[in-house]
């Protein structure tokens, strides 16, 4: 069921809210794969009604990027998401979310924003961090999910929570990839046949360094190279950044002690793909 | 009942939420006079349970600013908050509510607080709307009370709490005053013997405005030259601001059409007063 404004949220969720109901909720920009879809099926496992957002949020673009052509379809995003088992499909209108004048916005400072993503779209996270605060304050679920694949919005989001003390749960869900390893992404659409076959290099270069790190390597800066070398075999790609960092601190660090998030941003023409994984020494 | 962790409040409150009993909230930095006890007694007139934070918070305070001198006295402000209807007085230490490695910020942009105290005091409103929306989110409370006092910052809060869909109501009470007219503040304790007999400017000032106001003069220029004349005439007085804004936008206007903010901040010394005074054609 597709609801378009906060009242009618609010009329169709107090029902439950007034018999105790726990409430999940799903955060998407919506064009759902099956990534969404597993953190639907998991929501719903761990809650009795489940909300998901389709909402495409302008303050998280910067004004070059993709916020018009962001690929939308909120037809098929209503069944996939109620076949995976959400109770309701919150889409809003852009003026629903930031009525006229908003101008106040919720922001993570210090290095967690800065590296990674943050480096190239430094205006990102702070759009991120003010829309997932104002749809956890219209949705008050208990429980929000998000995936893995989005390793430094994952941090970036634990940490506002945290120091907020916002009264919710941050349920991290594991990464769901294509058949040849390419993790699921609204943006694969934008690929080109021939961009296609190579983007499987960003999963199979962090396997790779995986590899050599379960094999004893601790250094960033090999681990790195190797990460790079292994993208740079592929024509199309283009490294927006190959990085390790303690995780999930997003400390700077040399060598890896316990716990480090391996992170990939490549550019494939104007389509940007992110991947990443965590070396755990056990 | 003097509690001290958010873990105490949450047990404490958790019975009379479970009961769907209200809970007023009044915040403060502690050191409470009859303007405080004023915002208290409102609160329990609306609601079952009031809960009263006494609380200096540090980030609303710039370097060079009163946050170790600020006076304090949580014996006292115990006493009077009972006495005045608080059931619950929230007296966290700073690392209960910014633990180590804090660095999320909740801002309202744009001139709301850039003018007025938000001139001299660029960061302040930055650290109130962070502590303030960390409070809410620590009482959940059904209503938040605050002073016209704080004419600015309550605009910005009122500003905040509709951009981000919080789920609370302000509630916006008077100034309470001295028999000659001064503001109740906490800082008026800061005051010489003869600076605080030239303090009551502020007011007459205020009210000399007003007067001209009402006899049909909207000229904001006019005004203004009119209470800073006033506020002249008192050796000890220093100017920080005399302004007139649009009331709540806080918007620049020339002509006075239906609502306005004259506001005024002083310095005694070190000590800087503010006051105001909502212009209003009827």
């Amino acid at each position: 069921m597709i609801i378009k404004t906060i009242k009618e949220l609010d009329a169709q969720l107090a029902p439950y809210r007034n018999e105790g109901k726990t409430i999940g909720f799903v955060p998407t920009m919506g064009f759902l794969h099956e990534g969404h879809l597993s953190l639907i099926r998991r929501a719903k496992a761990e809650n009795d009604i489940v909300v998901v957002s389709d909402f495409v949020n302008p303050t998280q673009f910067a004004p070059n990027e993709d916020f018009e052509s962001y690929p939308r379809d909120i037809v098929r995003d209503e069944e996939l998401a109620t076949s995976a088992g959400a109770d309701f499909i919150f889409h809003p209108s852009v003026s629903e979310i930031y009525p006229e004048g908003s101008s106040t916005f919720v922001e993570v400072e210090g290095d967690i924003t800065k590296v990674l993503c943050g480096e190239s779209r430094p205006s990102h996270f702070k759009g991120v961090t003010t829309v997932v605060a104002i749809l956890f304050n219209i949705v008050k679920a208990n429980k929000a999910y998000f995936g893995q694949k989005d390793a430094q919005q994952v941090a970036v989001l634990l940490q506002m929570v945290r120091d907020l003390h916002m009264n919710i749960e941050l349920v991290v869900c594991p990464i769901i990839r294509e058949e040849d390893g390419l993790a699921m992404s609204s943006r694969n659409t934008y690929l080109s046949d021939e961009a296609r076959k190579q983007s499987v290099v960003l999963n199979q270069s962090l396997l790779l360094a995986e590899g050599v790190f379960n094999n004893g390597e601790n250094s960033t800066n090999k681990l790195i190279k190797i990460i790079a070398d292994k993208i740079n075999e592929m024509p199309l790609a283009e490294i927006d950044y190959v990085s390790i960092y303690d995780y999930p601190s997003l400390k700077v660090i040399t060598k890896i002690n316990q716990q480090a998030l391996a992170a990939v941003a490549v550019k494939f023409g104007n389509t940007r793909l992110i991947d990443n994984i965590i070396l755990k020494r056990i």
